[in-house]
């Protein structure tokens, strides 16, 4: 069984982005690539993410800035913010950290940022170039597995990948990607969900078989092909009295079992979790770089 | 076996139409619905379709306008076209006919056009919508199919949808549309295309089965299951002396055999083909009601 790891992966690329950010940019007198984020609130989950991206952004040389602010504050006040970093020239890229509280309509900020420099991926343009097979900035997580995928050189061209999950952001898009017709993709697909009523069915067809439905443990031994290729994009905190943060990270599929019966597969924490972050970076990369037009 | 019979169906949404376009529009002292179409050379599928266009228009007392150019045209000249019905407050929605002739960049006309008026439902803001499950302009043979299955209530939930073909206009987006979360959708979606070995292993699983591969009778009865819906999107003008024409119409399914087997089908011609053109219909009156924002 091989790990497919996003840790030494992640720091693979992350090495790679350091030295391009010397070599392009530094070296030749021009500023680092600059990623900016927009915090709104005290979520714990989002203040980690945040807090993670800026680390990525020390780690690679870019610049990282946050703007923060209070969980009330009005959407108006929001959407100036996003046309101020819209026209900001010295931000390459730039996110709102979602999820955002209820008063405020997420698809009216997600539809004002420039779509130029929307390194999350999420406006529609960017969604509907993905589906056309058209530059754009994908989507951190489906990009991370295709990322993973490319650099493990696991064959996709005719296989068949059974994904679980319909997320605007990871199932529905990772089908999209993989089924198009390029080099990396190429394979059959099949989308999965809360209405397919056997699950096991399809599971058991997958060469490649991609687990992002949110729920803890879910995906058995029973449930894969042997030699298949798994990929877990679940990350749930499971209380565990017995370790000193009083929890322990699951993913999705239930790692021991599987593991022994299919060919790779990714750890929950070290696989693609990592590799979301990494994708955000690669993202902002191309936005500074004016890839993307 | 049940003919899906796009002739009458269409025939009704049309008397629909026409009863809104007088009620709605033409009693309350507005303007009817106006669709304008940009025809480039003279290819003669593309004469045919805008003529067809023009008499579905009159037939539902829309207003109808063709711009007409040379092969040779500049792609300037075009984009100056394309901002003008953008700005023309009487026209409501509006199509450049593909394909364009080779000197001019398809994608450059599409993302000119204003997605507000974007009736065919190209540009990528109205694709990354329909792929969020936002309200959108759905390209015409998905949407055709759509409500060809709505208006025949065939259930969808649960169902394995099984795609053949994978383009941009039909089979990737009719693969998105029917695994959204949707009472009208909800179904287990696999697409596949000339990269999947083994299309009958596919086919034979399909509780519904679309057809959108551009081969002329290409499925045969044993790749169908029993009394599977089958939906037929080719049209192939197939040579035949013994007809007036010199040519008989067949689509991408042997319709005599498969016909025989499954629960459901749509002829061609007669089929998924005018469904088509009625919902650009739609697309229109959604244009001049201003439901899409």
């Amino acid at each position: 069984m091989l790990l497919l790891d996003g840790r030494t992966l992640s720091a693979q690329i992350k090495s790679e982005i350091a030295q391009e950010v010397k070599h392009d940019f530094l070296d030749k007198g021009k500023p680092a690539p600059h990623l900016a984020a927009v915090l709104v609130g005290e979520d714990p989950a989002s203040q980690t993410y945040v807090a993670n991206k800026e680390k990525s952004c020390r780690e690679v040389g870019f610049i990282s800035s946050v703007y923060r602010f209070p969980a009330d504050v009005a959407e108006k006040k929001l959407l100036e913010v996003v046309d101020f970093l819209n026209n900001d020239v010295e931000v390459d890229g730039f996110i709102v950290q979602l999820p955002l509280p209820r008063h405020i309509l997420e698809q009216h900020i997600i539809e004002r940022v420039n779509p130029l420099k929307d390194v999350d991926g999420f406006h529609p343009v960017n969604v509907g170039r993905m589906m056309l097979n058209l530059p754009s900035f994908l989507p951190a997580t489906p990009y991370g597995i295709m990322t993973l995928l490319e650099r493990y050189k696991i064959e996709t061209g005719g296989k068949h990948v059974v994904v679980l999950g319909r997320s605007n952001i990871v199932g529905t898009p990772i089908s999209l990607l993989l089924s198009r017709k390029t080099k990396t993709a190429n394979a059959t697909v099949t989308l999965c969900h809360s209405y397919t009523p056997d699950l096991k069915k399809f599971s058991l067809q997958a060469d490649i078989l991609i687990v992002a439905m949110g729920k803890p443990e879910f995906v058995t031994a029973d449930m894969v092909k042997p030699e298949a290729v798994v990929i877990d994009v679940g990350m749930h905190r499971i209380p565990d009295p017995d370790t000193k943060s009083g929890f322990r990270l699951k993913g999705d599929v239930k790692f021991d079992q599987v593991s022994r019966k299919c060919a790779a597969i990714t750890p929950v924490p070290g696989g693609v979790g990592l590799m979301t972050i990494v994708s955000l970076l690669l993202n902002t990369l191309k936005a500074a770089k004016k890839e993307i037009k």
